[in-house]
């Protein structure tokens, strides 16, 4: 056992960082036997050193996180600001001056891991971000280490835990997105702006790094198809009811049936009740992972919080440290298929669109005829004449599979019929 | 990249055997390419040689795991045989020889784990096992180093296919356990002595290699307490619906409330159906996992069959490769904790109990005293009077929680008193 302790610079000392820092110092004993060397918190970087942060040395505390990277003596970076920068920058020069680097930044990860692995292969440091994904949900570990010699086929994934509470809320009280939403702010679960959450930008910067480690293929923020759920109506989920489904944001990364190209994107899905994912309820986060050999596999639990976030960070510090003793490294990037990334509309799946038509004969084989035309196979159709409506209908069509484009092209025929007053609602059908 | 291949020696080419031969030509491409050396299968072990093996050079056959172990050229031994012996003696051997080794054989490893951890050491080598433990899932990985950072104070899992197979048969339609083990049978879910199986010995085993790596301290297969369901009936079935439970088989694994002790325990339990747990359907296992900072997580797939279990294997022969090529090794045994292993008597739960009593007056306030005389507090009791009884009732208690030692002296007494002619059933309580 090493004596001399492994020392480590902590970024950000927010909800995140304090919970970090309490485990470090109550958990010191544990940590040292697992490491096989003490571990030392030797700065602390914070915004506004004025605050007081109880259990921590204020003598670590610093507003100066730049010198802090750069003392030379440090071991193991945790950086957990978020956001690009400083970020990106302190991450950086801790590989140039030896460090390597935990981190649970997402959406830098998404943007610019191929230069931060880099940066750290360059340096011979490791670059951990379990915590990046899914908050205390062991699935970058296991999808780049227990499944190296597996091929996965598809993750399929409930990474976002405002949008799952918010989607639940909706589902279980009939409430509406509004209504829902201003429960999840008032109970702490969505921010004043919940844009990145309720627009899918944090679930889908969750899918490119998902995506990228499970196909062995860069893949950016930028290749991720995203639409957020805020257009998600009470009507939905009646109508998923119907089809025996639920409604949630899912985060899909897939290879392609001939295997020569994958996809990623966030959007809201209907998915059978009887799919594991259906039944991941309130703020929780649960990954479903399909691959050749192990077949399907889930990972649940807390997508999010301090505490479980910090699990994830201090389970990558212990593996970094063991590293540092080692004079190893861990895996590192791995993008050696370097697959394309297809856009959105060469996806295949089904579909659930809502058409409000005019309630007079021929309507329906007009609607099918654009269907077929387009090269969409329906698989049902359900015809609601509404009681109180003044001659129209509602139409309710289920397709096969399908490419994305193709039904773009569906839907845009669609509206310049005269006998479709308008388009209620597209939704995709996922998880069968 | 090196260009000289690391050799694997196969021992075992059954149903896992063949499939990580099968995917290690398939896939050599992407071996090679996530392990940054190719990776060559350079003998494989088998008891009958003659026996057809598609894809498999029949040159690389032999008869003689001794002399394949003892090459002293093989980089990593695959032991996929199962059993102690010869197993235990070929690990030992490679490990002498300078291999690492990949083992699924949960006997051993659950009987003789601390020896053959101390070997791997001692000789600067790797010992993987995730296969050992619910096949693809992974559980090994995640358990020793995403939570490594972490207090485990809980492992509650369903690790055994075969009997989850049978439980959920029994569910769903009624059946008795004999009617259900026949079909699980002629399925091929169940082996034609189901004992390891229906006992709980497997699942024992796992317990014992999941305690082991969650609380830091050797737990030996000897230290956990084990019940099969071959006594569970549809009677049970039908007691557990009336309180909103199903029954599972499952592997208990927890650290006492002062954590200075720890227990392991295979049995069947009543769990309610809103556990994850119970949902867990068919063959497939599933361990839900509960730690101080990230709070309750979730693994699920499936727990058994050739490819899952290779899948597993090859993810710890990836990493095995890498630790070699780096000149690392990967985390060993981590016994530092050395907690107590607390009898069963210890154990605290709930209790399900079901009674045949005398149909008078005095017979609850008889059998309400046993249970306070003896320290075990009532939450409920249901009495039922059989319309065709003669004279005869049947009592349901349910406890509050107590310790297995203070429920088996109660039902100890219960069973002296005259009124009570038989208990017809005891089953613990858990998931709540």
């Amino acid at each position: 056992m090493r004596t001399r302790p492994l020392k480590v610079a902590l970024l950000g000392c927010g909800v995140v960082g304090s919970e970090v820092a309490r485990i470090m110092t109550t958990h010191a004993d544990d940590l040292t036997a697992r490491i096989g060397a003490p571990v030392e918190l030797a700065g602390v970087a914070v915004r506004r050193p004025s605050k007081v942060r109880e259990g921590i040395d204020p003598a670590l505390v610093t507003t100066d996180a730049t010198a802090l990277v750069k003392r030379g003596d440090i071991d193991v970076v945790v950086e957990v600001i978020g956001g690009i920068e400083p970020a990106r920058t302190l991450i950086t020069t801790a590989f140039e001056h030896g460090a390597s680097v935990v981190s649970a930044n997402k959406a830098l990860l998404a943007q610019d891991g191929a230069a931060l692995h880099a940066a750290a292969e360059q340096h011979g440091r490791d670059l951990y971000y379990e915590a990046a994904v899914a908050g205390a949900i062991p699935l970058i570990r296991p999808l780049r280490e227990s499944l190296a010699g597996d091929k996965v086929n598809r993750v399929l994934g409930i990474v976002n835990g405002t949008t799952n509470f918010i989607l639940d809320k909706m589902d279980s009280t009939g409430a509406g997105y509004q209504e829902a939403l201003d429960e999840a702010t008032a109970l702490g679960y969505a921010e004043a702006d919940p844009t990145a959450d309720v627009e899918g930008f944090d679930a889908a910067a969750k899918a490119a790094i998902l995506a990228g480690i499970a196909f062995h293929t860069r893949v950016r923020l930028d290749d991720v198809y995203r639409e957020g759920m805020t257009e998600v109506t009470a009507a939905d989920f009646a109508s998923a009811k119907e089809m025996g489904c639920t409604i949630k944001l899912l985060a899909i990364c897939e290879r392609a049936a001939d295997g020569g190209s994958v996809t990623a994107r966030v959007h809201p899905a209907m998915i059978p009740l009887k799919h594991p994912l259906a039944g991941v309820r309130g703020a929780y986060n649960a990954v479903f992972v399909e691959s050749d050999a192990a077949g399907q596999l889930m990972f649940y639990g807390p997508g999010a919080g301090g505490a479980p976030t910090a699990s994830a960070v201090l389970g990558d510090l212990v593996a970094v440290c063991r590293n540092r003793l080692d004079g190893a490294t861990g895996p590192g990037e791995s993008a050696y298929a370097a697959l394309p990334v297809s856009p959105m509309g060469e996806v295949v799946t089904r579909y659930h669109i809502s058409l409000d038509v005019a309630d007079k004969p021929g309507v329906l084989a007009q609607v099918a005829t654009v269907f077929a035309e387009h090269g969409v196979s329906i698989d049902t159709v359900r015809q609601h004449v509404r009681p109180d409506s003044d001659g129209e209908a509602s139409l309710v069509v289920v397709t096969h599979r399908a490419t994305d484009a193709a039904l773009g092209g569906t839907v845009e025929a669609l509206r310049k019929l005269d006998t479709v007053r308008g388009v209620a609602s597209i939704m995709r059908v996922e998880g069968e």
